[in-house]
């Protein structure tokens, strides 16, 4: 890709002068389109040292209001960032609606290019993340983000200049750095580098642009030209698609037939049970076994990632109590999830459950999880058909790239029939201990048994993988689910220590 | 404090179990009114090594719910922690109300026994920092959190024998670090260090509770009973508050004749304006300046603040822009202040802006910020008379802390006349660009103009310290505005670097 950058151009100064102040009042107003219609911008700088990412991001900033973005520099990795899957550092920062997230370093050259920051438990696997990275640029552009990928292509020689240029003034001279210096040594070496990058990643749903940078102004000319127009063509794409959803949107009300789903639930037999004397003993063993398995997590640094689903009155409060007992309280955290709030929803629906996952060494519980998705979600309508639709595979991408860097998965449904949670609603009225726990949601989500019960088989069958697949969890006796999944926990920590 | 502690205190192996059994009875139950009533608890372990904090922790959230409590690692501070004001790591997990913040050390130990947590650029001053400790604790206990801080003390020779009960086993032997050994041989030294911190800082609003150790059975006793009682205590008086609120809630409508205030803003001349001439030519000097001195600030790792407040249509945006345009995009980030969501309601109202500190090196810009407590909460009566009073010396600590840390705090005051918002506002409405800036409510805040007057000369007046004094922008033109800020931002930078 780099070859066919043409680094001789060079424009005229006056007629610069001209053209950047079209192109910026354009940026200017855009950018109050992208505010009106919500639009997620992620501008992502790449390039070579001293090719001229500083001045460009100034210069992209100057029509931006300054309370419309944010500016995040990539370049040192942090150890909270290190402590975590490499995509992490990147998800948590996306924009949220309306709002440019500017990168001083993609995630594309991150990772490929590899410079240390990213570490992985699983064998180094190039091939694999590159197809995380597709996977991620994806779910962001079809939620609705748009993403620029900018790449700054300089020659050797100039790059020189540019250093001993940096390098006189005294000021200045800390910017050119011994790696600055190799990069220019081996400039053959980086350059096939940075091609392999481009071809590798430039595949998916975003593609690059190299911007040639030799020459300054052209340059800034270039990346203005690209990014109004691709902000023109997003907003009236958005613009048009507003005025059809207010057309259509009452077309979509009446759900399709669904896919054959195959009813893994209706296998599951509920009868199992364990006896006092059973539960007592076994609990006090696996809750000892799980606590020194738990300090050899943080001795290995190695995470996991536990999700409870299941039915209201499942049992997952208590369940989630004895897991947690004898577990060093510093190694885990029980995320309770709710109903998002309304700086959530302005965000990629995943976001908010990246920013709890769990960095190395420890454990993170969540207490439903994002596959309320193609659960409530889905049951409600709170979001389209095919976004539901959409989320398997998306689950199964990010939970692949959590693998990749060694995160231990496990997940469990917590199953109970029909009859057994009318049981325990009817408990928890009469309870003044526990009536808090019960509410008109409750009876309301029970009146949809049927439909949850077809997004959860769906749900089963589509996301259980061979890296994080679920285990359903007789829960009619709360002993048994309890030790079921101690059990299995014990097991995968095991198998994977 | 330490001399009063009875370590030779024992308890019969049934007695404990009939007494433990009925305190967490007790705490299980409490935690339910801890919820309802809303009461954010935070509880603190601190001692020697090997003292059993762990243990006690692990035994004190037996009876919670796992997902109502948060456990925070404090032992090992990170780059992030590092970077910002010692107490900001603390700040930012203090639980919203309802739930429980567990820290496994405290901001007493960290700061009072020092071990290379603290950096500061201003020379470290113990007694400063102790007066910020009890402000903290102080802000905390008037906005109804309830803080429990334990101190966990075993002798020498107890001590000795853990350590080497540790390093019999090979599972165990890590735990025990140099560092611990150096408690172990200096033992004297410090337990003097640990006393006098416990009596450094227990003489503001928030008591400590030594637990004897030696005997671990005793001092789960007297942990819980503490525990149980204070809790209790706080749950009754809330209750009771909640019920005088209820029916007092009517009286207090009536607001009180406010202190003589001092008309500061009365003498402001907005008269001052720039020549098209002058203004060009200062801008681009101040620019070129103080993108240079945002290098100097970052080489030095001094961080800054900057604080817009203004009337509305002052001009701020504009003004910010003009501060920032030659800046480089990474080292700031500007931070748009708008209501508080629900989460960031059932914090302590500071929580959201210590979320946004900046990290050494950076500046953070605060569009409307922390001071909106003695602004608009207070005019619109969004929260309390005794809320908004206190909050002038609230404010002034936390910026005293900062300080301390060696932050550069600049505040900015725009100030326009009644006569010059309406102008803008009417430009506003016909500027089609510009007419989403404007709404409703812009309109009614300036019917509440002299309700506003009053609370800023108030704000202005008590806030302006010698170590963050308001400047008063006089900003009927922008130009001069703009000028102004630059001017005394290079200033306040350059006597500070």
């Amino acid at each position: 890709m780099l070859d066919k950058a043409d680094l001789k151009t060079g424009i005229d100064k006056s007629d610069y002068h001209a053209r950047m102040g079209v192109l910026e009042k354009r940026l200017e107003s855009l950018q109050l389109k992208v505010k009106e219609l919500g639009i997620p911008v992620i501008i992502t700088f790449d390039g070579w040292s001293s090719a001229g990412k500083g001045t460009l991001i100034s210069k992209a900033l100057e029509p931006l209001d300054p309370r419309n973005f944010s500016v995040h520099s990539m370049e040192k990795v942090t150890e909270d960032q290190f402590m975590r899957p490499f995509l992490w550092r990147y998800a948590v920062k996306t924009p949220p609606g309306g709002r440019f997230a500017i990168f001083d370093k993609s995630w594309n050259t991150a990772a490929v290019i590899g410079d240390g920051a990213i570490r992985g438990h699983v064998e180094k696997d190039m091939d694999g993340i590159c197809r995380d990275i597709l996977a991620f640029e994806k779910q962001l552009a079809d939620s609705g983000v748009l993403i620029l990928k900018f790449f700054l292509h300089i020659s050797r020689d100039e790059q020189l200049k540019r250093f001993k240029e940096l390098e006189k003034n005294e000021d200045t001279r800390w910017r050119v750095t011994e790696k600055d210096w190799a990069q220019n040594k081996d400039y053959n070496k980086y350059y096939n580098h940075f091609d392999n990058m481009l071809k590798k990643t430039g595949a998916g749903s975003v593609k690059w642009t190299v911007i040639p940078s030799d020459d300054k102004k052209s340059a800034a000319i270039r990346f203005f030209e690209v990014l109004v127009e691709r902000l023109t063509e997003t907003v009236s794409m958005r613009e048009k698609e507003k005025n059809n959803l207010a057309t259509k949107n009452t077309e979509n009300t009446q759900r399709k037939a669904f896919d054959d789903v195959p009813d893994i639930l209706s296998g599951v037999s509920l009868e199992k049970d364990l006896s006092e004397a059973q539960y007592d003993s076994l609990l006090k063993q696996y809750q000892k076994h799980i606590s020194n398995l738990g300090f050899k997590l943080y001795r290995k640094r190695r995470s996991v990632v536990i999700v409870y689903e299941g039915w209201d009155a499942a049992g997952k409060g208590g369940n989630i109590k004895r897991l947690t007992e004898e577990l060093d309280p510093r190694g885990y955290d029980v995320r309770p999830v709710a109903a998002p709030s309304k700086e959530e929803l302005s965000h990629h629906y995943l976001w908010r459950f990246w920013r709890d996952m769990p960095k190395d060494g420890h454990i993170a519980i969540f207490d439903r999880s994002w596959y309320g998705r193609v659960m409530v979600e889905r049951v409600e309508g709170l979001c389209s058909e095919d976004e539901w639709r959409r989320a398997f595979n998306e689950i199964n991408e990010m939970e692949m790239h959590l693998r990749r860097h060694g995160v231990i998965i496990c997940k469990f449904w917590m199953h109970i029939d029909k009859d057994e949670q009318l049981r325990r609603f009817q408990a928890r009225m009469e309870d003044p201990m526990k009536q808090y726990k019960i509410g008109g949601e409750d009876w309301r989500n029970r009146e949809k048994w049927d439909a949850y019960l077809l997004a959860v088989n769906e749900m089963l069958a589509k996301t259980s993988t061979h890296c994080a697949p679920w285990t359903v969890v007789e829960a009619n006796s709360k002993k048994f689910a309890r030790i079921k999944v101690l059990e299995r926990v014990i097991k995968t920590l095991e198998k994977e220590l």
